[in-house]
């Protein structure tokens, strides 16, 4: 069982929802298992405002955060676990069964970590560019022949799996006040950098510059890069900019 | 995991539910989960005609069966489980905590049993009779403060749970029609003849038969008789009860 400092490292995102019943189901989830961080991107106004009328987790309606995109609710969390069927799409991330994810979990709580759980619209899913901020994709093993869930449901049962199975023996060091994992947004900075090097080093043509940046946030998000190592590799690719700029600047 | 087989020897029973969006959540969560068999006990006729037309389970909202009351749903059934919140009532039989339920489940199985899973009204949860005919209660661990669950929501969980996690190496005897425990139909004709018997005895005052009757189902359901020995049980008391009604016609 989860502690309630350990509940308050978690934020449950749901991108565009578009059910007010959904949300409001998603919400008494919460409530339900005691997670009380919610973040909703881009919703659609009006079923955002009749969602916060809902019953039974006002509070935690009331309280939620609205944010315009994905990075932004993501900025101070160091696990990013997208969820949905993967039927239709491939996975470009590791993929854990949900009856995983708590081992997981335990790693990321036991570094200090901050844990996003995402959800995408009901009908499409998560694009694939939301995906691509995702470390890891989970997978509720679903009926073939039936395997997309509602989304209040797909809530309840990520929620419950996480907070009764996820070992909260966990240590927390309350003093250590930054997390020992990167971040998503120190992540995107990285990325910045490095993108300013391909563009100044004539990398690649410009055709593949969206596809690059894709890439490469995949590929940062696979290397579970510790604070310290992204500042060096950050203050490396700094210099390298520097450099290419100056000799450009030559020319 | 389940196997198909396994997963047929499962009755999902919802009694008198209110909301026809929650019939229809409670039926795409069967379907998530591989399950099939939908027993509806009085509903009210205009939402479950309503419920019918949802999107996502027609078909097992289609082939779903409605009966008056749980006694006819359970029928067949060797162990039946009742769900809800404890909160605001005091178990009178034994409680499992969902996660041990894949435990009991596997006993039954193994002995060739049918297991019902019964869910009460949105509002009130089940009655205190309804949940006089349960072996067992399952416990959803939630939240002090926000303990009752929404109905689809306590479906999906449940069954996410019971199907992750109940080891499908139970055996299966297909040649063994019949199961080696007793049906909740044969426990409710054992009940009748003891009820008879006390009757006849003239064991309690009038205004103690409500309260017995109540006791003597739980108490039958606490035995885990065995089909013989349920027969045998029976023959004493039929032949109990002849010489009681013979004594009185001699009188």
């Amino acid at each position: 069982m989860l502690t309630e400092l350990q509940r308050d490292r978690f934020e449950v995102i749901l991108v565009s929802p578009r059910n007010p019943l959904n949300i409001g189901a998603a919400a008494r989830a919460m409530a339900n298992f005691g997670f009380s961080r919610l973040t909703v991107v881009a919703p659609y106004e009006k079923h955002w405002r009749e969602a916060q009328s809902a019953v039974g987790a006002k509070e935690l309606l009331q309280n939620a955060k609205v944010v315009l995109d994905l990075e932004t609710a993501i900025v101070d969390c160091t696990l990013v676990i997208g969820t949905g069927t993967l039927t239709y799409r491939k996975a470009e991330q590791p993929v854990a069964l949900l009856a995983d994810l708590p081992h997981h979990i335990e790693r990321s709580l036991a570094a200090n970590g901050r844990i996003a759980l995402v959800f995408g619209p009901e009908k499409r899913g998560l694009t694939r560019k939301d995906l691509s901020y995702c470390h890891l994709l989970a997978e509720i093993p679903t009926d073939t022949r039936q395997p997309s869930m509602n989304l209040g449901q797909a809530v309840a049962v990520c929620l419950y799996e996480i907070a009764t199975r996820t070992n909260s023996t966990t240590v927390l060091h309350p003093a250590a006040q930054t997390p020992s994992a990167t971040t998503s947004s120190e992540l995107d900075r990285l990325a910045g950098i490095i993108d300013q090097v391909m563009l100044a080093a004539h990398y690649s043509p410009e055709s593949m510059h969206q596809a690059n940046r894709h890439e490469l946030r995949l590929f940062l998000r696979r290397l579970s890069l510790s604070v310290r190592d992204t500042r060096r590799v950050l203050g490396f690719f700094r210099r390298v900019l520097y450099r290419l700029e100056e000799n450009r600047n030559r020319d």
